[in-house]
């Protein structure tokens, strides 16, 4: 995608920081929005090894033009626990997507995955409120969305990882917050008796890797859902849609979660105007 | 300046590394460049304090993204010290404006203003060789350009600094390596007897600095060069202007060394497709 960008000294920065970032979708979102409001700030992805990460996203925190910092796999997890203070989210989820430096100059970081997961999904007409939910995944992103799978009211959380010690260990952290919902972990996979099927694993970044669960498996109506961004369309969306089979594009998540990004980076105003549709993200003129 | 970009998590990044950032032109003229040619890759200041920049750029370096990094004021020789190599040119002078981590890991740096300065100057039809030169200025710029006057056979070259000593130091260290031309430095600023004067201070950089030096003590014809970007005519250069000096703006250094870097940072192809004048950077065509 290209746009027109203003890039000079003055430019706020917005690193998008993972391992590996090549697929990320923030950047061209991001641009996108900063281009149409007339801000002078970009976003772009900064491939950084485990060993210095933490370091090196604390010292880029500390420079004068950077706005905050993304965040994404596989980093959520390990930059939650290097942060000096956590939102509500992240404390509870041990996993961040976002990181700021505050007035005082401590290192703050937020979680927003889970918020804008939920919110896509409602957007696009999917209550999960009473409905019993497989979640595949169990990393920052599937615990965030199984947070908020609870305070939206699900019936039953089933986590399913290939880590099962990650799968039970997510279910027995959130099960003491939430009356109404059932978390539970599923040692090996067994898809049958749900409504909504999630895809919160990285399986489907790489061109070669298998689908996170054979569609064939699933039940006639089941709402299969995906957070991979790129491909929009993944190889188990069609595969699911192929089948006949409601699906839900990972990019949601990211749409439905800038207008949080936004208000934490400094930006309240530009997240107001935010209008967000299935297809389409637009900014409301100023009056 | 307004440029259309490709931003993705794919992109290459070239962060211009100071301390202030917001005045550097180099994310300017790389990104019009790239964007001409066609590269995925994308340069922005990145304003880095003191007690934390080494590790940073160390940390940038790392990342599988950063195709490098160009050092600016105040960090030339701070992070001269800490790379792993240096070119000849950093290595004689102590500064670097460069740094790319080689393919073993290490982090080499090397020195690309004194030999812009140099060809701008050239090729803006002025020669130095036999010429007396006085140097405003004995920072990473100015030592640079000191070591690059004695390699083009400048008769004298005098340097002052408020800091006497740095100017000591750099017309000491300079003098054994070159025959034809005398290093001095000046105690306090005689600026009588010279064909060219050279500010290679951070003075011109903020609004309120007074100028290195009153045009009116100069002699008709002296050639008044400066070496800051931003604005193009400095105030002193508009004051020598005024009084009918020839001037020589600070851009001419930084576009005269942009083949320097392409090569460094792996763009040899690129380097060699340029084409430069005195008021334009051209691509030739590829056959």
């Amino acid at each position: 995608m290209t746009l027109s960008l203003p890039v000079s000294g003055k430019t706020r920065l917005f690193p998008v920081v993972g391992h590996p970032v090549a697929q990320v979708r923030a950047p061209a979102v991001f641009n996108r929005l900063f281009a149409r409001a007339g801000i002078d700030a970009l976003a772009f992805g900064l491939d950084l090894p485990p060993d210095s990460v933490a370091a090196t996203v604390r010292g880029l925190l500390a420079s004068e033009n950077v706005g905050g910092v993304l965040v994404t796999v596989p980093y959520k997890k390990v930059l939650a626990a290097s942060a000096d203070r956590l939102g509500l989210d992240a404390s509870q989820v041990g996993a961040l997507n976002a990181l700021r430096r505050a007035a005082d100059g401590a290192i703050e970081g937020d979680l927003f995955d889970g918020a804008g997961f939920l919110a896509g999904l409602l957007a696009a007409g999917h209550g999960v409120a009473g409905r019993r939910v497989l979640l595949l995944g169990a990393g920052g992103a599937g615990s965030a969305i199984a947070a908020k799978l609870g305070q939206a009211g699900a019936a039953t959380v089933a986590v399913y990882d290939p880590q099962a010690r990650s799968a039970q260990e997510l279910a027995a952290s959130l099960q003491p917050h939430f009356a109404r919902t059932v978390f539970e972990s599923q040692p090996s996979l067994k898809p049958h008796g749900f409504d909504v099927v999630i895809n919160a694993s990285p399986l489907g970044l790489k061109p070669g890797d298998p689908l996170p669960l054979d569609p064939d498996r699933l039940a006639a109506g089941t709402l299969v859902c995906d957070i991979i961004m790129e491909p929009a369309t993944t190889r188990w969306l069609q595969a699911a849609a192929a089948r006949g089979l409601p699906v839900h594009q990972g990019r949601h998540m990211l749409d439905h979660q800038l207008p949080a990004y936004l208000s934490f980076f400094g930006l309240p105003e530009l997240a107001a105007r935010l209008r967000i549709t299935s297809d389409s993200i637009t900014l409301e003129e100023t009056a």
